[in-house]
């Protein structure tokens, strides 16, 4: 994309309302409008992350067998009367009519209509294991929203429903969830850390949190330092074998990580006084095994192997899409502005022309911005007739991981300098080594697509 | 996808509720389920095609130079009071109020949000010529709502809105869409006639609908049998060649070409008897330069090269992405079921086992499937132990374009059948040069991606 035909805008003083640095970044680097309490538009570049976003969760959650499909935003409130949950949901539902006053909602979550959309197609154990799974738009009507899209109103989630004939099967399905979230937010450059949650009203001792670590995270959080070693790393896994998923489970959880609510002084106290850490972190997903609650309400039976009826055993397992960009930024900003791992940036390098308007420089400009799209990469070409300073600020803020700065002195040497956003570092070379660099860069992140099994 | 690991609920039985071929086919081919009265969820194989509509919408929108971003379904009301429409939209427009008893609504449409998007960062027309777009979930509350997602309540829709400083920009803004609406529609196997329109409370000359003709559509319409023989083709254009569109739009728009509310016999009359033709229409998009409606009423101006602020000139555009596939079916079918065009095709091939569970007849399958997914192509294998009949009905009711059929005999001579949906042809060939057919014709499909200018 070039510049001069992109909308970029770019904001050069702080905003008063935001409170937090990734909502400032994000309203600095033009990125989101807010247009209601909650409520943002996503401009071009924030968009932009976000499909990037949920094009790593759409593979990852197809990589583990998950089927994709879409539910509507708005749910007629019978479905919820049906699971009791119309009247316990409180002020943070938004309740509305339609012309004729039939009750409906904007949905919060989708375990009702999921549920009636399982006991209206399936009735066989021979049609499980089952996960159905959707990125939609859900409303929460939050009292005070605030942090951006950190805890807006409208946000995006992926939510992922699991139907199987036995609590071991739903709890392979649990498993299943935790390896691909792992794997799904190390794409996005995050360290994301299963912490035992709480099973509220329903209970139960199957839900866990994935918290990424932020000074600025809504939870304290309590954990073996032992566990931020751990990564998943590109180690292939079978999500059919029972015991790979048993074992990654078990490596992730075994060590003391917990969040307010479930924290216990007298098990922590356990761990080694040297490794026990305490921080904060910011919730960007939970799985969840909750049995049968919603297919006993709900008359969500399949018939067993021994011809009798019994009711599926359900989880659900959400991952907060949208506010996944501000907890990104949380954890990846300098003062300068953001800075994007590569899985998820906008774009995946800029160009900074240094002397727009000069045949030799323009035209090596945009031999490189033709040729780094030929590989297969997304560069943003700042052509703009602008300092040089402006330039490298905007790029700054906007936070693409990598710049290649062209300029004419540099030229009559056939370099250009290659800058990483992160470390700083540049490195003179010739344009075709910097594209080269960057093809090999960027392999990892655009090789990965996924199969049907 | 293997067919015993997907969500495919085919009914076996003609639902009552569907008047229309298209509501009929999409609930029998497990497609769609209804939630309320026009508020669909999309099952795996409707959602599928779903995406690769707007695949194709978004791409040819980006190669015509337009800026994706995305604004919220919900909206203040305020913004709507700001450009009269709030009191004017009547029953249609979804209210509701949130806890704090703030007015919102559900947007129907959104040219008030954009604006106020243009006038809080736009401030010059050099920063003009300026296309936004998004593909988001609308509602409108319809009295009757019908025909499945041809006239659903909640419905997606792309909607994109043009900024120009003069009128002729603006009318080269319009050519461009319609010539992006063009090469949209015929990727998807369509042909959509653009017939003027009403320019409604507004006016205006410049307006267009497309209209994909179909028994069981809406409008009744009045056309020039020239018309139907033009085709867009592969031909390339340049969409910032003022001529180029212009050349376009004359071509396709000079015959006569009106829906019943423009139709005017008088003229009608002067196309040569054996060129008139009547027949009915579903309306799949529409065109609309409007000019300074909305930019005076909210204040959006910019600065002009005279140093003057003016009203920016204004158009909006749409694509009813989900009602296009209720459209295709309605054009693409028989009485087995539905024939996808090979660009939105859900799979690009079934593959039938007519042996399951036979060891060479299951590895030959195998190595086809993989086969055809190493190079790139979207195969569904139907490896349920079922009778052929059985999968031959699942296969012709979901409309996959090609059919790869393995059977023990065939395979004992290297042979498998080739049949193609639309015309029933089958053609017996080795596995290898099934495959490298499907792979040639799929080229043209799969092989369009679209570059940033």
């Amino acid at each position: 994309m070039r510049l001069t035909r992109y909308f970029l805008p770019v904001l050069k003083e702080d905003p008063k309302e935001a409170q937090i640095v990734s909502h400032r970044l994000m309203l600095r680097a033009g990125m989101i409008k807010q247009q209601a309490a909650g409520i943002y538009s996503w401009l071009p570049l924030g968009y932009k992350v976000l499909r990037r976003i949920q094009q790593i969760v759409d593979e990852e959650q197809q990589r583990a067998g998950h089927i994709p499909l879409l539910m509507p935003t708005l749910q007629p409130a019978d479905l919820w009367r049906e699971s009791g949950r119309y009247d316990d949901y409180g002020e943070e539902m938004l309740r509305l009519q339609d012309r004729h006053k039939r009750d409906l909602l904007y949905g919060p979550t989708n375990e009702e209509m999921i549920t009636d959309i399982f006991r209206s197609h399936v009735n066989s154990y021979k049609d499980l294991p089952l996960t159905l799974y959707h990125v939609q738009w859900k409303f929460r009507d939050e009292i005070r929203p605030r942090f951006g899209v950190m805890r807006g109103r409208e946000f995006l989630m992926k939510d992922g429903y699991t139907f199987d004939l036995t609590k071991d099967a739903a709890l392979h399905a649990y498993n299943r969830h935790l390896v691909s979230y792992l794997r799904t937010y190390e794409r996005m450059g995050l360290q994301a850390i299963p912490m035992r949650a709480d099973g509220g009203p329903i209970g139960g001792d199957y839900t866990h949190e994935f918290l990424v670590l932020a000074e600025t995270g809504e939870s304290e959080v309590f954990y073996d330092s032992q566990i931020t070693d751990l990564t998943f790393g590109d180690r292939q896994i079978d999500y059919d074998s029972v015991d790979q998923c048993q074992a990654v489970l078990e490596e992730f959880t075994s060590r003391y990580a917990r969040t307010d609510e479930t924290h216990d002084e007298a098990v922590f106290a356990q761990v080694p006084e040297e490794r026990r850490r305490t921080a904060r972190g910011i919730e960007v997903g939970q799985i969840f095994y909750f049995g049968t609650k919603y297919s006993e309400a709900m008359g969500a039976t399949v018939v067993g192997p021994d011809g009798t009826r019994v009711p599926v055993e359900m989880g659900s397992h959400g991952i907060g899409v949208s506010r996944l960009l501000g907890a990104i930024i949380e954890a990846n900003h300098d003062d300068r502005g953001i800075i994007w791992p590569e899985g998820v940036t906008p774009f995946h390098v800029g160009i900074v022309n240094l002397k727009q308007g000069d045949n030799s420089t323009d035209s090596a400009c945009d031999a490189i911005y033709a040729e780094l799209q030929a590989r297969g990469l997304d560069p943003l070409y700042d052509d703009r007739d602008d300092r040089a300073g402006a330039k490298f600020a905007t790029m700054d803020l906007i936070g693409l991981p990598w710049r290649i700065t062209v300029g004419p002195r540099g030229l009559a040497a056939n370099k250009v300098e290659l800058t990483n956003r992160r470390t700083g570092a540049t490195e003179e070379m010739s344009p075709k080594d910097a594209i080269a660099r960057l093809e090999q860069v960027y392999a990892p992140v655009l090789g990965l697509t996924v199969q049907d099994k």
